[in-house]
């Protein structure tokens, strides 16, 4: 396949040239970065919506619920999972999942993992290149599944216009975080599992640590949603809508793309230079500095300006 | 006090010294750094524990309990708490809390939140050096409180000898974050609020997860407490002095020691390189870039470049 006819399988929307484009992208090298700039000026239609939540809450299955709901209205839909524990990583299709499997075979769907990059660093970058390709793809929807709490370095609210958290009975730290600040207020809250005790009283404990935030124009809806018989969903998307309806008016859609971009612009630096310091402190001369610490000849931050210095990013100047 | 009397006010553990100490490291600047490596030498003797776990599983009442404890044996203790969620962050001695006061008071203890720094960047580094000063001081045990999951850019791991994860019946987060690998695996697993319904069914999960991750020749023992009452923390401390005990052996301890400052030196540089990036890339230069992008005139990850660029740290070569 030549630049060429990747880039016009993309703008084609054929899985194989989707699959291989966001491959290359992974690898963060310069044939990646073409295709990613030259895909760029196509972006911009797609909505993105990202769908964040702890290990365990059911995101996945609410995943593929959105994805059904969302194709029986004849829309086209890509997913990227950046949650090494989903089902969609796992590639399980048994059980109650089966339905996942459907969707593979569905030329208006793709579903594509970025759990595999976890380990060597850049995830954020590929992910942030991967929603771009799909985006330029021309997908009506592009859905972001995310661990909540920076567990994965990937920011969604940089990355999509509208956060849906998914939060289920019987766990209370989205309630905790969201009283205490450390979490960023979602713009639609769904109560997954809601068919299970303590669904009601979470709704509540929702409303309640919402209104202790200071109040914005959006109001955070609280959807209760049983995904595994699709119940809740349609109500679910129709909040998600109404949110995308809000940005539309008074410039509020480009105030959220700023902020968004340069959240984005941010995280990506740091992500690399990240890797670059990982690659300038190979194991021998962190291991040299390592002695030294513990031989009480340097403190650590003498053995961070070494590894600043080797790395070619030092003559950092002192600030408060 | 001058220099000179604040190193010996540290050393000599007294509480306003240690105050201004933590102050001064906190700034980040020229002093606060002197400071911390007039230290150095000093430090290496304090049994260092992290205390981790999601925001609402009750980690400083067991914290409390803990200092307590080890008051009763005459070890002295101090914290260091880095949840913003954390009774001793917000000053609450109210309830069942307010035996926390009575430690305010008690020579033998010292407690500092690190929380106020959260915004400001930085917080990893100066969390490491204030529990560098602790050290220095001469505390038997620093505990050092930390909200699980990456929430707050601080490596318990990297900072401490012995790794406590709490965890509480009902939040089934912990135990699926084992299982997919998502979790760095504590040394000590304490299910706190153990008189819940659920705890001996979380016991039972945890000890399956862990089953599930390649077993070292340390087992991580699971010790349900119940803090309010004392219940299970002498057996809980009990299984961090044998994990202590089996560090000492077979040069585990240096091997542990020299994984944490690799994993630190690594952590401090990116903080600092964050910071850099976060003073080069101001909002007006950053508004131009978003505008570029916006008009589809350049990519992110150009954005990326010209942020780079702009803070010296440029130059980067491309790589797999």
């Amino acid at each position: 396949m030549t630049p060429e006819e990747l880039l016009d399988g993309v703008r084609s929307r054929r899985r194989r040239a989707l699959g291989r484009a966001i491959s290359l992208v992974e690898r963060l090298g310069p044939e990646g970065r073409e295709l990613a700039a030259a895909l760029h000026p196509d972006t911009g239609r797609a909505w993105r919506v990202g769908v964040t939540g702890s290990p365990g809450v059911g995101k996945s299955t609410l995943l593929s619920a959105l994805v059904a709901h969302l194709r029986a209205a004849e829309r086209t839909v890509a997913v990227v999972s950046v949650d090494p524990t989903s089902p969609f990583t796992r590639g399980a299709v048994l059980g109650d999942r089966i339905r996942l499997a459907d969707h593979f075979v569905d030329p208006g769907v793709f579903i594509r993992s970025m759990a595999s990059r976890g380990h060597q660093g850049g995830l954020a970058e590929a992910t942030a290149d991967a929603v771009l390709v799909l985006d330029a793809a021309g997908f009506d929807v592009v859905l972001v599944e995310t661990v909540g709490s920076g567990q994965n370095e990937v920011e969604v609210q940089a990355l999509t216009e509208t956060v849906v958290l998914a939060i289920m009975p019987g766990s209370g730290d989205g309630v905790q975080a969201i009283k205490a600040g450390l979490m960023e207020i979602p713009d639609v809250l769904a109560v997954t599992k809601a068919d299970r005790p303590g669904a009601d009283h979470l709704v509540s404990e929702l409303r309640h640590a919402l209104a202790l935030v200071p109040a914005g124009p959006w109001e955070p809806p609280i959807v209760p949603v049983v995904a595994t018989e699709g119940r809740g969903i349609p109500e679910l998307w129709a909040e998600v809508e109404r949110h995308r309806a809000f940005l539309g008016a008074e410039g509020r859609l480009e105030a959220r793309r700023r902020e968004g971009l340069g959240r984005q612009i941010r995280a990506l630096a740091a992500d690399r230079l990240a890797r670059r310091l990982d690659r300038a402190a190979d194991p021998e001369f962190l291991d040299g500095l390592i002695d030294e610490v513990l031989e009480r000849r340097l403190d650590p931050a003498g053995a961070v300006d070494r590894v600043l210095d080797r790395a070619g990013l030092g003559d950092d100047v002192g600030e408060g």
